[in-house]
């Protein structure tokens, strides 16, 4: 499809055709050589000049100005993008003739001119905004060629294959970018051509098949716009710099910066640029490299680089480029000065840097630096490396590690077994770059679209395909893996997978993978799409069916430990982990929790050898002897329970929640029982086991409920059955004493559920003294302890004022708040309509993901105001699964909460996660604010 | 059981030993000459003199300065009681002096004296509290007989009869009242006496009789005492005023004080009064009187008297007395007497009194006035004639009818036809007295602790009892209507059953009740405890089996339209009904209401013909063909459902809720379904049908939700399936716009229901606008309407201001918000665990009867604020059960709600309500406060 603008006559010198209206004397460009200049304008702040000159420009600004070699050319504003956008796409007054004053200092600098086939400036024109969206801009290079100039061009260079190389990539670039034209035309024209030739690369081909190319892609120019490829540069230049700015809304962009949370007003600039050429020869070439090693995070410099070829060869992932260590092989000069460049680079940045580079006929240019993408790995790595090189302090480090990456970090890997056991089976198909770490199992998805419908139905997916585009993040976002057979670790699919923590597998060549048929082949294993595939981007290995995922090893994580570390000097927030078994209490000990702050009970209950006793209990009267036989048996499971969990968790606070759930979780289901019933009424040979199941059924009967999650649970059971609850206190505290007469520091807390009014927590916390002061006298224990409320329901948050006066503590569970506040069962809710609601922007978020502050968050927050009004002295926390989001932790430091619990597996990600907002707080920044 | 007071010695002009602490010079004692003192101590506040002297001592007081017939006496205040109880049960320092001073101002006034066989003064003692409890307290007669006192009387008055039939009455009073004796020892051998001499009646009983009985009486009390009957008079008086200063606290006492919300700390006065006596002969009696017709209202005297008796014959039932009207036939002179002094009451107090009197030997003494205890019917009649006869103003009589009062009013009656057959089928088996309206249908109980257990336990019970006592209360407050063998008009059950509106049938002496067996007989016909009965309360009727119910007439309740006309004028609330077909619409409007608050658009829905299309309708597509099928046909449906309400409001807002509940409500059962495919299988004859069930069951089980309460509903399922949205807004514009072509006005309002976020608002509204927009255009009509937010859910209530912005009104649905709120499903809660809740103080109400203001009230209060700050003329509103509750609706008024809706049947009680509280808010009292 071609893009509606028309192409203008030549502008030079004139005004541009689109200017919305007159120079009001506003600087729309400025010229790499003004770095000064602009950051003084701007009060000497960098960021603002980052923001206004973008990512690259301003690198480009800074790296002149320390006197690298950097082509000259010059910035066009973000603001002249907004400007141009906001004024119904034309260019603001005096922007043109501004562009045209900074050309002619190119010019001026580089002893060429744009047009002139004598002595020919071609340039390269590149989006740039202020956070770096890789792939996601357009590109056009070799702006400037036209028949003419490249007639000249030949004369001057007598290389008519580089001129021709050239010039079918402007056309191609400039038709694709600025006019949008299919790229497959073009690809396939040089295809058949390379076909045709009987030659597999582009460097194979002649100067004379590149005109032939170079012809054949203005005819496609032509048929598809329906006029002639722009002879004019002005109009080039023009056009190319209004499909930057265009391209800022494109739907790649928007898709990005959404998935990477950038704000969708700051606009993009342009960057102009003289062009330098890779493909003038063996002696020419690009590459790209980061500083240290973007998957490991190790010190060393890392990257790639091809000879004879332009930049987009090197990053599309079209060849296969050579690792950045050769190039010292190949000439150890251009190395040398190259690696000290990237050091200047990185200590004047004091970040891992992602350069671009170009050698022309023997000489280096620096064409691009940036802070380098990486795994959350390498992120930790570098930033704790980076501390102990003096080159950033510690809540420097904190800061720029994200709580995401620390969850990327403690993502799954194969269980070596089950690994083991596949490459035995030989189900290891190929082997490739690992570019993104993490074990992924999904069903191969052959491009974006399936990838994304899949993935939001709920599938595990891993996405397929040759290589990817910024077309396909939407795709790659809703994956679980992705998996390429082009492509190197800084190929798209390699970055945008790093950067969002998928598992990615790049360049697995082995893949002969059929887009048309929807499989893959690998010798005479043929994976169809839907098919179950495994792989480990930690090490490039591409499996067929399941393996068996593992959680990860913390204790092997000494950087994140390391930096964890700092992060708790800082943090003001408890981590508390929610655990239920003495396996989780120590898991969480190991991953740095503060303590238990949620024991939930309950799932005790469920185990196999405790139902049967368990439904005894409840189809037995209340008060009654039938149901003390059952508690007394259940009392010693109990007690085996806490005893175990205490002892763990040895000077640490555990907080006990007494049973829960309503009991007829714990009943069989009635429509089973019904069933059951009409067969045995039918045979008729077991009339006792009709009886006792007809009996079960009205048992059942009378304890179903038409909204369980409103019934007869927490502490209404607890009332309703109160031996239940002293059978429980009692095992808790003969548990604790017995631990304290050996010697473990044993601080229990014990909460009560659900509660609504004060006189529940009042008539339960009177239980629970009872039966505590009554164990300690017979064990001859003293032993502290607090009772306080869950706060889980809307009343209990409004009245916490009177709530507090029977409460030592609050926790506030924040799933059931949610549930109750949203009147919104989650079970039901989130396939029904939740996920269409997030998706449809009826709401902001899901409500059980990050908390909701607006309703939620008020309550909470009324909670602790009046909580703290009558006990000034209350602890107060929340057990929800919010516990562990990074969002909601930063809600709950500002709402004044003492700890956040979540499951043992996110306490790592909570530390940083609450490091992070009490620095916030002291005016530290994070990188991304 | 015997009290533990010990019997002190004669204790006359000596300090009593019970004493606290020394005078400190307060006055605990006033005489009935010293109203003018106490009055103008108080600084002339008459209430605070009935809050210090009681109702019947302050009554006394009052006619005494008016110079009414009442013999000489004194109270003791209700402080002193209180500093008695507070101080450990001793009297306050200076109060038994100061009644031994006011006693001798008694002796000199009556020339008689206390314990003098030759000058005999005989006392009564009474309590009398603040607020009148009849029967609640205890009273003692003739004190001051003994075995002296007695010979002289009998010399005195040469009537040894008389003398002996006091005696033994003080014997049994003193001995049941004051030691807590049982009254059974004494009743069975009066019984016994009877029967031995083969009479009938106690006045048949001779001189000699009488002595036996005393001597018999004094000996029961020994053998239960332990002890003499004190022949000491002091001792009796000391005695006497400490039993009614204890009977505050008794348990009869607090369980009517807790069932008419009278506070527990006023305390209750003692009035020591001069005996005169009714049981002097012939020319002697007694009597209760009202000014006007406690059960009608009729301006016309109405009580019952007995001639030689004393007063509790009369009020206890036990011997069945004349009315007062033939009084004139036996002493003109007396009657004409009575007469104008009652009238004279009357206007004194400007209400209905209810007096106690006595002839002594042809002379009318006057006991007690106090404003008498009516029916609903007779507090409406007298208040609303009252305003006619110029006695009080339109706002007094609007206040003295309570809400309940109007609720009772309008209690259910007998279906002509129903009560028709049961007469012809002869079930009608007795008529006692209508001594409270309302037709009641129940099993018999026999006592009030079985009629208690069997009303908690939620079923409907008819209390059966020869005569009911004060310790009958919790029983007869639990019953849903009350039937006695004995006993007046003014009987104890009639006086209870009026006050708390629960029908009832007084002396129904054909009923032979046998209490061990638990039956009562007519005839040939037996009723069991459990079996059920019917009553009229307000004919006296009494029938077998159940007769079944219609609701009232209200086009015929005169006086109450009347007053409520009035009460129209003073209330700020606008009063709304809740109607879901025209029917209830048009009875919404007969009641008074101004406009319907809630339209319910489901209950259409489940309409026989319709239920299977709306099935059809859910199984198919979302946005297909086959549910526009489907969606077409019910449209018309719905269209007519609509049309009849706007026609019906003409003139009036109607609120319509677009659909609420969940689908699967529409759907058949699962497990029902899972039964038959589990027989369908089995015989295998009909596989199609098989197929068909299989099918469905899918379907049920793919709507099937754990918590439907929280699931996809209202606004949810508006927005996931926008076409029957659609649909429901296309029938109800069509439907107005029609109306209005016909010249009907109708105010349409739009309710959207279950909402949580504005844009859920949002996308709903513009959804209506858009479909109103084309029904306008289509039919050329121009029709104002609103839209507006349902408020049930807290997130909804906190973020008001933003619901605002796309709502034109707030309706709070109270239920579901209560539910939320509380996390409570009603359902499942009020039977399981929140009547204990209630009963056992942990919550001080039920919620789903009267709004809870710390919790659900907060959330109301919040949402009005907020939302009126974004949208200061919204219109405000509660839809919900609570719409009927007084106690509610004050609240309402006072959060600022600009209308409350409820059923059409609370429609008068909630006008009168709304009055109240907002001419309480200008100052004016209800008598009750």
């Amino acid at each position: 499809m071609a893009t509606a603008t028309k192409v203008p006559t030549s502008p030079r010198r004139k005004a541009n055709p689109h200017e919305s209206n007159g120079s009001n004397g506003k600087r729309w460009v400025y010229r790499f050589n003004e770095a000064d200049t602009v950051q003084e304008m701007l009060g000497g702040s960098w960021d603002k000049v980052r923001a206004l000159l973008g990512g690259k420009g301003s690198g480009l600004a800074d790296m002149t100005r320390t006197g690298l070699p950097v082509p000259p050319g010059f910035s066009v504003t973000t603001e002249a993008c907004n400007a141009y956008l906001a004024g119904g796409n034309a260019f603001p007054g005096g922007m043109w003739e501004q562009v045209l004053e900074s050309l002619a200092w190119v010019e001026e600098q580089t002893g060429k001119k744009l047009g002139d086939r004598s002595k020919p400036l071609l340039v390269s024109i590149r989006s740039g905004a202020k956070f770096s969206m890789p792939g996601m801009m357009d590109t056009v290079l070799n702006l400037g060629l036209n028949d003419s100039v490249a007639e000249g061009m030949i004369e001057l260079t007598n290389d008519p294959r580089f001129v021709y190389d050239s010039y079918r990539r402007l056309i191609q670039m400039f038709g694709s970018v600025v006019m949008g034209i299919d790229d497959e035309p073009f690809e396939d024209f040089l295809t058949e051509t390379k076909r045709s030739r009987g030659v597999k690369l582009d460097v194979e081909l002649t100067a004379e098949d590149w005109k032939v190319v170079t012809e054949r892609f203005k005819k496609i120019y032509r048929t598809s716009v329906d006029d002639d490829f722009p002879q004019d540069p002005f109009t080039q230049l023009a056009l190319a710099i209004e499909a930057v700015f265009k391209s800022w809304n494109g739907r790649r962009a928007v898709d990005y910066r959404n998935a990477a949370h950038i704000p969708h007003d700051l606009g993009t600039a342009v960057n102009v640029q003289t062009m330098v050429f890779g493909n003038m020869g063996q002696d020419s070439g690009t590459g790209v490299a980061f500083t240290r090693n973007p998957s490991t995070g190790e010190k060393k410099l890392f990257g790639d680089y091809l000879m004879n070829a332009q930049g987009e060869d090197v990053v599309a992932g079209i060849r296969n480029p050579m690792p950045i260590a050769t190039l010292a092989q190949e000439n150890q000069a251009i190395f040398d000065q190259f690696n000290s460049v990237v050091q200047l680079l990185e200590k004047h940045y004091r970040e891992m840097q992602d350069v671009e580079f170009t050698i022309e006929q023997g000489k280096l240019w620096m064409l691009q630096t940036r802070d380098g993408k990486r795994t959350a790995r390498a992120q930790v790595r570098i930033a704790v490396e980076m501390v102990d090189e003096g080159l950033i302090t510690k809540q420097e480090a904190v800061l720029r590690v994200s709580p995401d990456q620390v969850s990327q970090l403690l993502h799954p890997q194969f269980e070596i077994e089950a690994k083991a056991t596949a490459m035995q089976e030989g189900r290891q198909v190929a082997k490739g770059v690992n570019a993104s770490p993490g074990a992924a199992v999904g069903i191969a998805a052959f491009d974006a679209d399936v990838a994304e419908k899949w993935g939001k139905a709920g599938k595990s997916v891993i996405m397929v395909r040759p290589e990817t585009k910024p077309d396909d993040v939407h795709g790659m976002l809703a994956s679980k893996g992705i998996l390429t057979s082009h492509g190197g670790a800084t190929s798209h699919a390699a970055v945008v997978a790093r950067q969002f923590g998928v598992p990615c597998v790049c360049g697995a060549e082995a893949l002969d993978i059929d887009l048309r048929a929807r499989t893959f082949r690998v010798g005479n294993t043929v994976v169809h799409e839907g098919d179950t595939i495994s792989i480990d981007g930690g090490v490039g290995e591409v499996f067929v069916g399941e393996i068996k995922r593992v959680d990860p090893d913390f204790a092997r994580e000494t950087y994140l430990r390391k930096l964890l570390n700092w992060a708790d000097e800082f943090r003001r927030l408890g981590i508390y982990a929610n655990a239920d078994y003495p396996a989780d209490a120590r898991r969480a000990r190991d991953y740095g929790a503060g303590g238990v702050g949620l024991c939930r009970t309950e799932h005790m209950f469920f185990q196999e050898e405790r139902l049967p006793i368990v439904q005894a209990m409840i189809l037995s009267e209340p008060n009654s002897d039938a149901e003390a036989r059952e508690l007394t048996k259940l009392q010693k499971f109990q007690h085996d329970d806490f005893y175990g969990i205490f002892k763990a968790m040895d000077g640490q606070p555990v907080i006990i929640r007494l049973l829960d759930p309503p009991l007829h979780e714990f009943m069989p289901d009635h429509e089973h029982l019904a069933l059951r019933a009409a067969g045995l009424r039918l045979v008729g040979d077991r009339p006792n086991e009709l009886t006792r199941i007809e009996e079960l059924m009205v048992a059942v009967e009378g304890l179903r409920e038409f909204n369980p999650m409103l019934g007869l649970r927490g502490t209404r059971l607890g009332i309703m059955r109160p031996e239940l609850s002293k059978m429980q206190v009692r095992a808790l505290f003969e548990a604790a004493c017995q631990l304290v007469k050996e010697g473990v520091k044993v601080y229990p807390e014990i909460m009560v559920a659900v509660t609504n009014h004060a006189n529940e927590v009042k008539f339960m916390r009177d239980l629970i003294v009872g039966v505590a002061a009554e164990v300690m006298e017979d064990m001859g224990v003293t032993l502290e302890y607090k009772v306080g409320s869950m706060i889980e329901l809307p009343r209990a948050a409004i009245t916490a004022d009177q709530l507090a006066q029977y409460s030592e503590f609050f926790s506030f569970g924040t799933n059931d708040l949610t549930q109750t506040t949203f009147g919104i069962s989650r079970d039901d809710a989130e396939g029904k309509f939740l996920l269409h609601y997030v998706e449809h922007g009826l709401l902001p978020e899901n409500p059980f993901q990050v908390i909701d502050e607006d309703g939620v968050g008020y309550l909470i927050k009324l909670a602790v105001d009046r909580g703290r009004q009558t006990r000034p002295e209350i602890e107060v926390g929340i057990c929800g699964e919010h516990g562990g989001d990074p969002k909601s932790i930063h809600f709950c430091h500002r709402a004044g909460l003492d700890y956040v619990s979540c499951s043992p597996f996110r306490v790592p990600v909570a530390r940083l996660a609450a490091a992070h907002i009490a620095l916030k707080e002291k005016g530290f920044k994070a990188k991304e604010d």
